[in-house]
């Protein structure tokens, strides 16, 4: 029986609809197989020997003879950071320059890595490298939003081979953010507690969703997920800014990761994903009723028209599935 | 360069940040040929001789000996007639039960028609059983939300090739259409104007976005175009419920529609796309603040995680670019 769950945050709604034929392992078949990449590939500007090929990097973890990670300012950004952010007008219309900064984190030198298969010490590099540049972009005064974010394949949007994550810092923030915090706002001010706190307290008592807990953060799939195997990793500890995370955390963070994205990898055939690290406006600073949370969304099916119209996304997996399926993958 | 441009209705931001390297022209070469199809297809439920493959029609315009439309509750639905749209508490969770009505406008007998290709006519037709089913499902007390779509091609979530639409009947109004109104409202109690007769009147002064005028709609590419070639279709005269269509109003908008298909079909080699008809909720009446529209959305690119995370699309065509490409594809 299908049915409609509202998310507990931005009160949107999905509509659950099980397609009774098609058993969580069967989206593994679907999944295209990957190609076969090298472990080096010399025309990769992101490969190690090509590092002339990127503008210089403004954050590099090095090893004796050379780096496992580089954050560089992304060459083919959608954002200039020589701009000015003030907004104009065009006739009735608002628009401002595009202001912003875009930098590419590379994960590896190595072409044919995935996080999915690292080590928990190079995961936790990559982590390194969002905390660090979150925290330098977190300066720039024209910056009010940092969006963190991996693209992995075609379907979801990136035919660039070489692992690697990006970040895009703008002036904006706007309503489809605003609009989820205001709801957060009102939830804190009538019952005097962060919404994503009660959600996950309620979601570990419910427990069903859940796909693993570590000591400081719990692994679930949303119970209004969006899509099929939409899986969510929320610190334990309540903290919106994502530079507040602890070196303990962030250890464990590396690990919980990794272990996530393997299950995915494994069960699921390492699907197209998404994955966003979901953090408070800059301005706002640390505050009781955002809580930050990294959300994975696997491109296992296609949003239609329906979708677009409505914003009502029609998911064919119960959570609650996904969930269980997850949970009994091996990953370790 | 890149700039930020502001949806005029709904407040929402995209970067509009041209590939210099990609003329409107490329897209075209960029979109897979669509494969060959039959006339009739003895395997398809949609072709003729198959009818008692779909529950029983709902609405059929008939030939002397068969039909030109047919709509049919959908076979495959995510919503359920027979449930009920109250909703219930899952813990701390909301939820409803799956209630809803969809149906399938199969708008040809012929397997291989497209709207694109069809007669005005042809395309009438299918309006009508829009205007039609709007009106009836209008009636269900239950239902306070129409959604009106076709998804053409694979990218645009449709693996049918019978040339289809849907129709989706929910009792609910989600937050991601409401905040929308909310916004015409405040601008309409504020200037004492629906803000889509404003931006009407803007475009057609700016004029540089418009495809092309009839007497009674104005085809253009949105200022804030979150998606390369996203194209409005707009009635001059304010009306908000989609039934409130006049018939000289639907005899222009057959044709109007189908040029403006053909245009993208043959500028951009029939590419994927969605369309979408806003109309204001059921229940909400005819009003003074919202405007019915129809959104075509072609599927050029791939909204990845900047997108999830930020809701700001990243769009490579310059609108302006888009509507003067489309202005000069012949289309008769």
């Amino acid at each position: 029986m299908p049915q409609f769950r509202q998310n507990f945050i931005t009160k949107e709604w999905v509509i659950i609809a099980p397609e009774r034929s098609k058993r969580p392992d069967q989206f593994a078949k679907g999944t295209e197989k990957r190609k076969e990449r090298p472990r080096h590939d010399p025309k990769c500007p992101f490969c190690p020997g090509n590092e002339n090929q990127t503008p210089p990097s403004v954050f590099t973890q090095k090893t004796a003879d050379g780096w496992r990670t580089r954050v560089v300012p992304n060459k083919f950004a959608a954002v200039n950071p020589e701009l000015s952010p003030l907004r104009k007008n065009v006739g009735k219309f608002l628009t401002a320059d595009g202001f912003g900064r875009a930098e590419v984190v590379i994960e590896s030198p190595r072409h044919d890595a995935s996080l999915a298969t690292m080590s928990s010490a190079e995961v936790r590099d990559v982590l390194e490298c969002y905390k660090n540049r979150y925290a330098d972009l977190s300066k720039d005064e024209k910056v009010d939003m940092i969006t963190i974010f991996r693209n992995h394949g075609a379907k979801a949007g990136t035919s660039l081979e070489h692992p690697h994550s990006q970040i895009i810092a703008t002036p904006i923030v706007p309503p489809h953010v605003r609009q989820m915090i205001q709801h957060a706002i009102l939830f804190h001010d009538t019952y005097g507690q962060c919404p994503h706190c009660v959600m996950l307290e309620e979601e570990l008592k419910q427990k069903e969703r859940i796909v693993f807990e570590g000591k400081h953060h719990v692994v679930y799939c949303l119970f209004a997920s969006r899509t099929p195997f939409e899986t969510h990793i929320i610190p334990k500890r309540h903290y919106s800014k994502f530079d507040n995370i602890t070196k303990e955390e962030l250890d464990e963070l590396a690990n919980v990761l990794r272990i996530t994205l393997k299950k995915i990898y494994v069960g699921l055939g390492d699907p197209d994903y998404n994955f966003v690290i979901t953090t408070s406006p800059v301005s706002d600073g640390e505050v009781h009723y955002e809580h930050c949370r990294l959300v994975i969304v696997p491109r296992l099916t296609t949003p239609a028209g329906f979708e677009i119209g409505s914003g009502i996304f029609i998911n064919i997996m119960l959570p609650e599935e996904a969930a269980k399926f997850l949970r009994e993958v091996k990953a370790d």
